[in-house]
């Protein structure tokens, strides 16, 4: 008898505005299992968001609302100060459209995973992610929650008895602490495919990520995160899907 | 035996913007039974639309959406042109965001009512009447729509099996075709509180509306709209309040 | 004796904004003689426009402003109806920003031409058009004014003294009025690079552009639009811009 | 002999936005010999800064741009983390745009003011304080620069040559330090119209500030700002205005 591997691989879509585009939505849609969809605040417009929402339904992708900043010039990449009573308002807000839409749909909101600035600071910021996690508790306690382990949004989401989602990242290099090297500094983004789909398998199989300068962090990814916003996206997504299925890997959704 | 007369008084609440205020709201809320609450697309934001649906709450008074075109240099008195598809997005979205924030509060999402130039496009514009009564009937086919008689918009709304709220102004001029007098032409709106007063009395009683030039119009109103962003609003929808309640019309929700 | 015919061609460029990109334009500027810079309302953002006009002075092509209504979501392609003072007070904004800026880099403004749906109001609108020229007059009487022949536009501009470029369209097709084929009808845009190569250098030495349905009108152009925000944009630009200074046209700013 | 005393008193101005009012600027202007006026970006629009540019010629009041960050909802009241090149060309954008229109309506730009965030941010941080003086300088060498005393704006803005002014609050509690006690913590704003107006005249006749806590900076103001955004604002400028010429201070623009 073999125990079934499985994991879920997401990626951030829906990040177009107007005449603006932004990665490529129906082909990265082929080897995910989860989406998630900007709320129009960092990025996505409500056309932009019901369209990515029915690609979702139609490939059988779980929809999940990914809130942000409100800052479409800086694209949710820069803090925006705010009290926790505000900030609680604004992911409210944008998951409550996302819920709302799904519905409306025909389908459901199943997660919820901050983007850029907002992620970066609900792993220390216990204000911040006590924020998140009270709004999507507040949304619906059965939504999941995404975030990287051993964050402030991990324990906020599980006191509050959310069900937590550990993310890891196939093509960004980690720190020994456990955090990302940030965007800028040398290596921090793997563009070579074929190693993305190495370190990804060596995650889901092995529970193991290479670290930056040597050794490795022991986590256990429930979800892999697929950038979509470059050019390279959708190859590296075929190819990340190609290797963990070739490996006995089933890709699904947490639920 | 007596009949008891009742009508629902509607106000459009939760129109600041960060650091901008605008109306008086906890006071223009003791007067009314419907609030009509900004979605953040032509006013609000996730902070106010938050702090107007608890005061509505608290204040036993029925909330609602007020979507409106995407313009808040505009605030929502231009038209910004799009395709039925792109419409129903915008509505659904801003309807949707409202009905979550409700529900999260512990209460629930009532009516939808049009704002601005996107109530005005409604009355005889069939594409934009039907993307509007899609939205609705997509999100909640339970969810009532507020607005004029015999619009386009009442015509889309009741051919899905909406329940469509027959709204009058107590404070504006209207032309023998049932249509407004456009802001900025001479006696639009009417300022004499006293006066207002009695047209909501006779309104309600007599489902009569004085005609600019002479004449009136037979229209039996469900909800009567009180504006809150001029000075006057509180006392206009006080003294409307009490005219009525002195002459045994009673003020609630249409539910 | 030979005389030497010229041209100028111009695109419109810097509407990236934030972290979307638009167009190609390091390798369009490389073909044409004037820019249309976005000015950060329907597309473009400080430092976008900082680096476009850069990029233009580098190239020794001539820097414009591209005002266009405040619409980012609609990129200032949906008409945003306000007063003659409002539309003068937003297109000399956005006209001075790109003044100041070019002046601080070391160069100088040398047109407007209104973009989107702005252009468009401004061939038939007489107080668009009239905002518009206004606007450029008291920014700098000095200042070019581009726009299509025959428009309400050109009137305007040459009434107040300013110099008026005629544009035509190398890839959009013509009606038999002279106004462009609308987007979205079939064989509005020529995406035949040959094709239009042939039909700019027709406009430039026999004056005449073909018309949709047979006939030609006569026109004499001073400048050909190339548009930069197709993926086929730099190929179009080359393809003419060779086309042109094979057969003796000499492509370079009006001025 | 006599030596004459002077002062400039400066407000924030033109801070409304579409159909949201701020202040009352023209009873403010009355008082004041320099006008801070929002751009657009974290405050104001085209038609506002057009009418408030109006109201300050006709007033004799001098112009000045007031640069924010880009953030309406929060009023500039919030740092937006960008790249010291970004940043230059956010405030260029908005000095530029101040100075054109000003320039179009017969007058000139004669100071800059960083406002809220990037106000407190100019104060200590090298790399945001030199962004804004080389914008300054880039779009006019002659143009004052208005901050804080022994602040790193004044030290990079002395450095390229620019003239600072050195501004101090008549209505903000002091720190020993120098610094503003930041809003929302005790004491830090100051009601009362009357001691406002003794703080201002000790200020300019004794250059001294007192302190909260005790003891007195010292400190020859250039220009005393005066607050336009509460309702006491007119008030107090009325009231300082008057103490200072009763007690021989001509209040006159710095140039």
């Amino acid at each position: 008898m073999t125990i079934q591997i499985s994991v879920d691989l997401n990626a951030d879509l829906g990040e177009g505005f107007g005449n603006y585009r932004a990665g490529n939505d129906p082909l990265v849609m082929k080897y995910i299992s989860s989406a998630n969809i900007a709320c129009g605040f960092h990025a996505g417009d409500p056309p932009v968001i019901l369209n990515t929402i029915r690609l979702a339904k139609e490939a059988g992708v779980a929809v999940g609302a990914h809130p942000g900043y409100p800052d479409m010039q800086g694209f949710g990449r820069r803090t925006i100060r705010m009290s926790r009573d505000e900030l609680y308002a604004f992911v409210l807000y944008q998951t409550g459209a996302l819920k709302s839409l799904a519905e409306a749909l025909g389908t459901r909101l199943v997660h919820v995973k901050p983007h850029g600035a907002l992620y970066n600071d609900a792993v220390g910021n216990t204000d911040i992610a006590a924020a998140i996690a009270e709004a999507v508790y507040d949304m619906d306690p059965e939504l999941l929650v995404f975030g990287p382990p051993n964050s402030a949004l991990e324990n906020e989401a599980l006191q509050r008895g959310l069900r937590f989602v550990i993310e890891t990242f196939a093509d960004r290099a980690y720190n020994s602490d456990g955090t990302l090297v940030p965007r800028g500094k040398k290596g921090a983004v793997i563009y070579d495919t074929e190693e993305v789909a190495e370190r990804a398998l060596a995650m889901v199989r092995e529970n193991r990520i290479p670290v930056q300068g040597g050794g490795s962090l022991l986590v256990k990814p429930d979800t892999i995160c697929i950038h979509g916003d470059n050019p390279a996206a959708v190859a590296i997504a075929e190819r990340i899907s190609q290797t963990l299925i070739e490996n006995g890997v089933v890709i699904k959704p947490v639920i």
